[in-house]
């Protein structure tokens, strides 16, 4: 710009300022943190840490602030070796990086791998906030879609990565919102079929069926794969923003070029290695969870609704010709779900018995009401989010 | 890329993987932390918070870790009203921003004004962070030399900004590395004569002399432009992590857009309330830092040495033919300063009595040595630093 465009008044709007024009009318990214009795909407685990976990948090934090006016440990070495050990498969604390939540590992990621020029591509319906990820690194953004049963079909996905090149491939494990998990076959497949790295995004794998095994299995074989993962979800420590990503130590090595200094607080550091000290007690909810998940699923099911195979602490639902007047029907009743995924689905979180009890109590009163109509939509159900 | 070029061995080294040419080579950014008895490398508040404090956070983290298991307020409401209310100036929440450090506060300003095809205009020598954060946003970094004595010519700035039409002006006052206060003459031209936004970097602003004014003042002029705080230096909060931004609400509005969602935990944003609740005893150690930052000046005066007026709470000296000789030889006798800044000067934080006895010891003797020269370097004392 070569000349002032904007006058001095105290009060602009968004649109007097020099925004990026790819930013104009974008809204923060987030679900309505809205205050109702009964929150099944971002997949939290409902179940706080126990008295004696919160008192060693506090003095854990305690010993942390006695020297708060001094900067943290810079690369946390001590909390990647406890996140190391916690994984297991052999890794060391050089294979983990961890960052405030999830986002902030997959944003790294993308400043590491992808930016400008580069290509990331994942398979939809899939997590929401990707693109956001894509366009705040400036990373094009393209999407396989899943078969109907929300499942990667191994065979697009290599003809996609051959189509596309792409710099860096996202797999979700259990896939939000879907809650479909991904095979080791098919990892293997993306790993071979392309020369960027992958992501297993496996947020939610704590509650996959037993047996399920982790993409961690095949980091021995591929160097340029990564497992992400977050203290957010399974581990009931969602307020504490810690997510975290096991790799080869090089390809650590490329996000810790990219961190900004400083990024895990001393605080931070100090509480979730309190948390992962006490990990049995912090993930003791995961088996009630999936019980409150399969049973919320068969109970859709007899509701006559389609239901998707979940491997993940929620349920996608569907399908409904009007899916908001169906999310706010149960937010008017005290029960706040999530609206996202393909057109016509809606997503609940697994939550405590008395929650469950709460939302299958109001969809049934919906339901039952004439203007529920549970017709299929008139897009593809095969639609990305957003 | 279109067909893997790294083969399938299990321990690649950086070279190997496919990152972004212009990160290859590249060190991840942070002076060395090293275990040594006097550290003044990085413009730490040496006094920790007093038993009361810690006893308050301490209480402050057991409550917000009762309910770790859901997100944090996404918005940081309650925390940007309480640092409204510590700035003053008739700021309300909605004016406020507030990151994990100021270093994240800066990167949401460039993602939403700066970019790629968008340029950064600075002025050199200064913090060396900010080219940092040019790169990881694909930003333009363009800077213009600051006078012999380390001020901003207004003209200059003026005529630069004319030249390069840059879509950010980063203004540091007082700037890191060299202590210099910017007036608010020098501020209102450089608004002025921009059609970009202006960020004034304050992060030292606590020391500077009594009397001199902050930019918040000019606020209600001049809608785009922004003051950028932090409570890592006076505040003695390098380890909690919370750098924070006054601005119009639709400026604030604008970094709400490309904030990762959920980026301030529960627990920083209930440590740093409880910090502000204490705001005049964690600034108490200011005055006396401000006493240890003249005091260290005129002793180095005394050595026959070049010493840059500083507002900060540190000092830059000079030159050495050699700095990074004496660098080495103040931590062969246990202190840590910083090498950073142009070409033969070095860069001491103010601390303790005790820790300015002790650099005070160590460099009369090494400046005692005959190979510690003081000759004049030979390239220009103007350079920016990296």
């Amino acid at each position: 710009m070569s000349a002032p465009t904007v006058t001095g008044t105290a009060t602009p709007t968004l649109a007097e300022l020099p925004l990026r024009p790819e930013l104009v009318g974008e809204e923060p990214y987030g679900a309505p943190q809205l205050d109702v009795p009964v929150r099944l909407n971002v997949n939290e685990n409902p179940y706080p840490p126990s008295p004696s976990v919160v008192a060693e948090i506090a003095t854990a934090v305690a010993r942390a602030a006695g020297s708060v006016n001094r900067y943290p440990d810079r690369d946390a070495l001590a909390l990647r070796a406890d996140l190391a050990a916690y994984l297991g498969h052999g890794l060391a604390a050089e294979q983990l990086w961890a960052a405030n939540g999830s986002n902030e590992v997959m944003t790294h990621v993308l400043q590491a791998f992808g930016g400008p020029g580069r290509t990331v591509l994942s398979f939809a319906p899939t997590y929401s906030m990707y693109p956001e990820y894509a366009r705040n690194t400036h990373t094009a953004w393209v999407t396989v879609p899943r078969t109907a049963d929300f499942r990667i079909d191994a065979d697009a996905a290599v003809a996609a990565i051959a189509e596309h090149a792409p710099d860096v491939v996202l797999v979700t494990s259990p896939n939000n919102p879907t809650g479909t998990a991904v095979d080791l076959t098919t990892v293997r497949a993306i790993c071979d079929a392309t020369a960027g790295v992958v992501v297993v995004d496996e947020a939610y794998v704590e509650f996959a069926r037993t047996g399920t095994p982790s993409a961690l299995e095949l980091l021995p074989a591929y160097p340029r794969l990564a497992v992400s993962r977050t203290m957010s979800k399974a581990f009931a420590f969602a307020g504490g923003r810690l997510g975290y990503l096991a790799a080869a130590p090089a390809f650590v090595d490329a996000l810790r070029v990219v961190r900004l200094p400083y990024h895990l607080s001393a605080l931070t550091q100090a509480v979730a290695r309190v948390a992962l000290a006490h990990a049995p007690e912090m993930l003791a909810a995961v088996d009630q969870l999936r019980v409150a998940r399969d049973d919320v699923a068969r109970w859709l099911v007899r509701q006559g609704l389609e239901v998707a195979e979940s491997d993940a602490n929620f349920v996608l639902f569907g399908r409904f010709a009007d899916r908001h007047a169906v999310w706010q029907a149960l937010l008017d009743r005290g029960v706040l779900i999530r609206e996202t995924g393909p057109a016509g689905w809606l997503r609940v979180s697994a939550g405590t018995p008395a929650e469950m009890a709460a939302f299958t109590t109001a969809l049934a009163e919906v339901l039952a009401t004439p203007d529920a109509s549970r017709a299929a939509p008139a897009t593809d159900p095969q639609e990305g989010p957003r």
